[in-house]
């Protein structure tokens, strides 16, 4: 975990290992080409970005089903490397914002959200583009995304 | 916890009080007017729906900063009372689907994900419209949200 601060940045005194209103499981986790944080691309790209698979868990695959009528799919995973504790954060080349006023993965619950185009169903695998997140990135939830592209339920 | 489970339900042998690969702070909760499930509305109504009031808990009030300048922010917050163990669900009226094909409450990590319009900011509160969850909703993060209206980052 990076714990340099920023000229401007504004810590709180929280202790992440002490936060336990809620637990978490994960579900499986993300493969993507990006094994750095300084490769990621600063936002996924649905149209052209490389395909990055979701690889599910197998107790929880037949949660799946019916997945592949979705065009496109909401996943919230786990920023593990991301500190807790910023209140204020200075992001490159601008002036200090507030946290939540910020998509920064530096927040109390560093849980990311993305909508991604899903291409393709394998056996306990999804193929999807539009990520930007690190390889072996902890996956925490699927859920349909009710877009543009709206469907009727079944 | 609603242990029922209907016709064409599969749940899996998980023990969510065993679930222990991250933890959750509460930062806050939510106000509405809704204080039984019955009476949630299907979807929230950003346009129409009634105002809600976001409480941010006093040690993350400044991570509130800049929020102002959002016209819409996405709201992630913890459904407490949701069972965290089925594969396969059935709505109302509907046929069987798998939990990741679904954007039920039912989950292995019952988070959700709204995307609210800012009416307004208070000392530590936002007053939101389209929600449609149970008063107290304990929250767990607040972001900007990227719509229609994107903003140029300040």
């Amino acid at each position: 975990m990076d714990e340099t601060i920023r000229p401007g940045e504004i810590a709180v005194a929280f202790d992440p290992s002490s936060a336990c209103d809620a637990q978490l499981v994960f579900i499986g986790h993300i493969r993507t080409p990006w094994t750095e944080r300084g490769q990621c691309p600063r936002q996924g790209d649905r149209n052209d970005g490389p395909e990055c698979t979701i690889i599910v868990d197998p107790m929880w695959h037949r949660a799946l089903t019916g997945i592949e009528r979705w065009p496109e799919l909401q996943l919230l995973y786990w920023m593990n490397f991301a500190r807790r504790d910023l209140v204020i954060q200075v992001a490159t080349g601008k002036e200090p914002q507030g946290t939540f006023a910020m998509r920064s993965p530096v927040r109390p619950n560093p849980i990311a959200s993305s909508i991604v185009a899903l291409r393709r169903v394998e056996e306990g695998k999804l193929i999807v583009t539009g990520l930007d997140c690190l390889d072996m990135t902890p996956l925490l939830d699927i859920k349909a995304h009710f877009g543009e592209a709206k469907l009727p339920a079944p």
